[in-house]
């Protein structure tokens, strides 16, 4: 039986968004939002979308019109009553109101700044300005709305059952996946796969995939629009566009070296427990925690995303004990460029040495390599960061100096000022 | 949005109805009742079902009150309109009015007849009598019925996932072997799985995959439902059923022998061009053509499906080239234990020296082979023959000794009276 309505609200319909909420990005995008909300309202911030992948000629495969109605729809968005219910109402890590009532109001009065976009070349030049709180909401949205085009570009040739059959091997591929995690023991893993995702449908998908396959194991999303829907925990905590702004309001070099520690100490007043996890490596782990105050390392954790983990999980336990911590209390979230093997790899190194944890991003929710001619639905490696902070450009050195970003000489400053010595390069898949 | 009136619907459902249409049956079933229906109108008849795995405990897996359920809902089907109108004014192999107007007039009417069933052991004996043109039609939905609640029972521990998963690995599997067929020059393949399929609704996908996968390559369905909903060709000729009731029929040595071919005078008779096509093995090939007519020789072509295939085909074509006729203008359709491989092979074998084509069934339409514990879906064989007519058993020999049924005594008789000598065995496998 068709459903008469459906199939003519569907007629009408002039886009398929999609990005179809405000929530649909990070939960720690909204827990820094409302860190930046409360201790640094005033600034002024440029994001700006960075394709590392230059061999993906973005702006051949999407259409502009498409990305603009995308981009357009979003900035339609603003917060709908159950979601403001949800977040207001909520548990997030064990704790009711972790949203504050002046924070809340303003974010149900919020819409998102506008966008500039422009075509150079292959690519899309995609900015964003205005204040920190506000531009900071666009990363997540513009990342999926620009992966999900692109995706849709390669999709498009496609018929009916191919297509089919392509998400039957998409989905027979993640699930040998979640078979292979259920024979670790302990496991425990979370998605943190909204921005690179393949789709939004898809990302639902694997999340509830990954619930029925791996049970307690699976520790939640960090989607809030499916953790909402789905009735799972939202999970994520902090993030090095952070630190990246702060160090660029520093005004001497002095003021730059304190920044990192000026974040987490900001941090430390707002939140206690499994939220206080360390991102050490903005501008080089082993300096940071060289450096760090005695207070930090008291903290819950840490979370690994860039360089070899498994040195800088190694880093971070020596740390402690150099501190007098107990590592096996700690914990250590490894996220960057995880797939079924690393995991594996890193859960049986650091299992019984710390609590290890998991935040499974790009091939939990867009794994689709090899599955179409030329490989054009492969992940690729696309990020959105904030460029400048009241007019200073920011830095990122973090521990690949792949992954390093930032004018040369303001990276050279940031060097000497964090010194950071000789780094190992690392591969960037995505 | 959710379809209310949909949802109520299924919830006032009391079955699933595995079998939803009297045309839900095999394209040369219909062919050969309009023949017994004008030739052999008296006749009667016992089926009865034999599970030739008698390792697969079919009344531990099958509840009797729902297999009950199933087969009398196919009682209470008649044929509609629709059905009725796609039978009379459709082209069959390029023919319209295949089906008479007396033998539809009857049709349109036709209930099928009671069953009989027991449980025996952990086996189901499941038996129908009557008039053979009505009792005919039983043995493809209960086929049907018998697999698929069967299928069932395997899916019903099962979780959502976890069985969207499990059509996803089928689904892929389906595709990877269209895609492999796909390489065939010429190839020229029909879907023959409707008695051993897993279930309606998976044949009704595997044939569409077909179609979109292989393009002309695919010939055409022996489902009719299917045919009529999806608009492609109802394939099919005749069956073992035939020879088998018309010798048992025969009242002495010499009227069995000339049964096989009285079978095929009256086929004659009644049809032309591509459905004049000769299976040969009911009661051993190489006799059934030393002893045929000349006339048979001018038939379209021959179907093979027991023995070894390649012999088969190779002693129908030394046949025709001894008889006067070009082999490379007569056409060869394989339809026994068919997969990829032995499509390939059997094509590269004889392509050329004959017009080659495939007839597929079972690994088409039920291939979850180790897809799920214990391999609880793997294709089994089983079977729903005419056991009597008129009060006297029939007899198959087959070019198979494992495919041979009847009374002892009568298969020896039927081997001296066909001159059937040693055979080889081969493995049954569906």
């Amino acid at each position: 039986m068709v459903d008469i309505a459906t199939r003519v609200y569907n007629h009408k319909w002039k886009i398929d968004p999609i990005v179809r909420s405000l929530i649909d990005t990070d939960f720690y995008k909204l827990l820094m939002c409302q860190s930046v909300f409360r201790n640094k309202p005033d600034t002024q911030v440029t994001f700006s979308l960075i394709n590392r992948s230059t061999h993906i000629p973005l702006a051949k495969l999407i259409d502009e019109g498409e990305l603009r109605e995308q981009l357009d729809h979003i900035r339609s968005l603003s917060l709908s009553r159950g979601e403001s219910t949800w977040l207001r109402g909520n548990t997030f890590y064990g704790k009711r109101q972790m949203f504050r009532p002046d924070f809340m109001e303003w974010f149900e009065g919020m819409r998102l700044p506008p966008y500039h976009l422009e075509r150079k070349g292959d690519q899309y030049e995609l900015t964003f300005e205005g204040k920190w709180h506000e531009v900071m909401l666009w990363e997540i949205p513009a990342l999926a709305v620009l992966m999900e085009l692109r995706s849709r570009a390669a999709l498009d040739p496609m018929g009916k059952f191919e297509l089919q059959v392509l998400y039957a091997r998409a989905m027979t591929r993640v699930w040998e996946k979640i078979e292979a995690l259920r024979e670790v023991d302990n496991l425990s893993i979370a998605d943190f796969g909204t921005r690179r995702r393949h789709s939004y449908l898809w990302q639902d998908w694997c999340v509830q995939a990954m619930h029925e396959g791996l049970g307690n194991a699976f520790t939640g999303t960090s989607n809030c629009r499916i953790a909402m829907m789905r009735e799972l925990e939202a999970i994520g905590t902090n993030a090095h566009e952070l630190p990246m702004v702060y160090a660029a309001l520093a005004d001497d070099d002095a003021e730059l070296a304190r920044a990192p520690y000026d974040v987490l100490s900001d941090w430390h007043d707002e939140h206690e427990g499994n939220l206080r996890i360390i991102l050490p490596d903005t501008y080089g782990t082993k300096g940071f925690l060289d450096h760090a105050p005695d207070w930090l390392a008291g903290w819950t954790g840490i979370r690994v995303d860039s360089g070899d983990p498994a040195t800088a999980a190694q880093t971070a336990i020596d740390w402690w004990r150099a501190r007098g911590e107990d590592p096996t209390t700690k914990r250590v979230i490894f996220s960057d460029g995880l797939d079924v093997d690393k995991i594996k790899e890193l859960h049986a190194q650091f299992a019984g040495k710390a609590k290890v944890s998991f935040g499974w991003g790009t091939l939990l929710t867009n794994d689709f390599r090899g599955l179409v001619p030329k490989d054009a639905l492969a992940p690729f490696s696309l990020v959105c960061k904030a460029v400048s902070a009241n007019g200073r450009p920011t830095v990122k050195l973090s521990d690949n100096p792949n992954k390093a970003m930032g004018p040369a000489d303001e990276i050279a400053r940031y060097k000497r000022v964090f010194g950071v010595g000789e780094q190992t390069a690392q591969q960037v898949i995505v």
